[in-house]
């Protein structure tokens, strides 16, 4: 499979966990391009003494051309070049490049030129700087492909531990009201089914977490689980394998997440705190429900330790093979 | 230090993990007395075969006389004894039971017969099958001594992991607008008072965190951060160390926790997904701002075990270990 890495912010650690991650990539049977500014990745080779050579590609129509891909060689396509590059600061012209990277990785998989993209992280606020909109990543290739609402998903390969939310980045106080409002059902048919052509399990064993504290104890806390949840669970199960509510805490606690393929949190915090706890620097996120394959670390630029040397690849490199190994599973399910 | 032990639901594992523990306590400094049913302890010191001496006790009276506390042998103030015993049904009689227990036990520490309170669990349906409107040993003890609002703790001792809740037990969508609506500010300087005196620790370090996703990121994601927490924390800070608000899950991924003495999170679940993922079988729970010491295990009766032998007794024993250090350290700072 062909895996396309955005490049992110160039001031943040995205070149330097790109560089180091191809360099233990080799064996992996999959190739890969770097879609960004071909001074920043020379710029963090040199100034961290990496020893990968880059090629640098200036237009799209050269990785047609399988002399691109050689091994030990890292292709550059060349969309956009910052100004000046100075690790660890916020700018415009950073957010600028990090945008433009995104959007034609992204269209080289929708065209089928790559196979899967891996996205480096970029800042919130130096693309809002530039002018762009989107909160991150998931809204623009939400946008970009017309899906209302991606799933965002975290695996770590080492526990094995899938978690899916239901809601993401909003409010705590609009959580109750959203999963009251979202499409609940249709969310987890969806899940369910990437999971089957993503991950290649047949029949996905699928874990629900109660809103509430005890997942409402009966009741007692809450309506959510009575009223939303387990009627949702209801109708979906002659489809789909599917139990709950959990009440989080001792769900996680009693580590019954390995008895399941996938854990669905309600909210952002309570599927992240116990998978950041439990996961250290594996975790990867996921994006399931979009046309292309979409992965990406699960940390963010790190301005404060970019350009040094010591930014761990860990997650970059497992969020890579993830995405070769999706792309492979839905090539499969494809034929 | 005298440490009383309520027996709980006769029918759950609170009697089995009170004699198992007693053998392991005999070195701790400390002595024990179970409040409750004699004959629900003979049945489950018979029924598992462990080898611990009960004395039966039938007035408080004698608690007086140093006779009734002999090493090597466990005294039982009977207070309330259960028609039959039926290990793992829920009934209104054992609920009756529990909380005759929990009331005489309550008043042997209120009127300093003894130093510290370790309440088994008890069982909330049988409860209120009993009669009883209260939610918990929580909700009880608050009531009886007048403090609208007990801090709920959870200790691991081999962490030395401190979480407290500035909610607890109410609906996730009400959560938001009872931090606006609590006083914030006493919660937290009662909380640096109780560190003092019962974890004699001078000036604790506490850590907040904040309420929403990625504590708001900024305000992107909601404004208690900026209008209630923040502001709270400005207010205080001249009188007790404490910083925040911080996004909680990558607060718990770091293990940010180490550098305080506690984390206060802002609902149940924030602070017991990490908490329950990070202590495993040691998690204590402890009572803040009542006169009386309490503690307890972090675990509910588990009708599904009951007097088959097989109950851990490690909360409960770090719980019985708390309890008589907590006492100790109040009467040093008293003194």
């Amino acid at each position: 499979m062909r895996v396309v890495w955005s490049i992110g912010d160039p001031h943040g650690i995205g070149p330097e966990i790109i560089l180091k991650s191809f360099l233990k990539l080799e064996q992996s049977g999959h190739s890969f391009l770097v879609c960004g500014s071909f001074a920043a990745m020379e710029y963090y080779r040199k100034q961290l003494d990496l020893p990968v050579k880059l090629l640098k590609v200036d237009d799209k129509s050269e990785l047609q051309s399988a002399g691109t891909f050689q091994p030990g060689i890292l292709p550059v396509l060349s969309v956009a070049e910052p100004e000046t590059i100075t690790p660890g600061t916020l700018s415009a012209d950073a957010g600028r490049v990090a945008m433009e990277s995104l959007r034609v990785a992204a269209e080289l998989c929708r065209d089928g030129v790559c196979n899967a993209l891996v996205t480096a992280p970029i800042n919130k606020e130096a693309i809002a700087l530039a002018g762009f909109r989107e909160s991150g990543h998931t809204g623009f290739l939400g946008n970009m492909f017309g899906v209302h609402s991606p799933c965002m998903m975290f695996f770590d390969p080492v526990l094995d531990l899938k978690v899916a939310l239901a809601t993401i980045h909003v409010p705590l106080k609009e959580v109750p009201e959203l999963i009251g409002r979202m499409d609940l059902d249709r969310f987890l048919l969806d899940l369910a089914r990437s999971l089957k052509t993503d991950f290649r399990i047949a029949a996905p064993r699928i874990a629900l977490l109660g809103l509430n504290p005890h997942a409402s104890d009966g009741g007692v806390m809450g309506n959510e689980e009575a009223e939303i949840i387990k009627p949702c669970i209801e109708r979906v199960s002659d489809r789909i394998n599917i139990e709950g509510p959990f009440p989080s805490d001792g769900f996680f606690g009693a580590k019954r997440y390995r008895d399941y393929d996938i854990v669905v949190a309600m909210y952002h915090d309570q599927g992240l705190l116990p998978f950041k706890v439990l996961a250290f620097d594996t975790g990867v996120n996921v994006t399931l429900g979009l046309p292309i394959v979409r992965t990406s670390p699960d940390h963010g630029t790190s301005f404060d330790i970019a350009g040094k040397g010591v930014a761990s690849e860990r997650s970059f490199l497992e969020a890579s093979k993830l995405a070769g190994r999706i792309a492979q599973n839905r090539k499969q399910t494809e034929s």
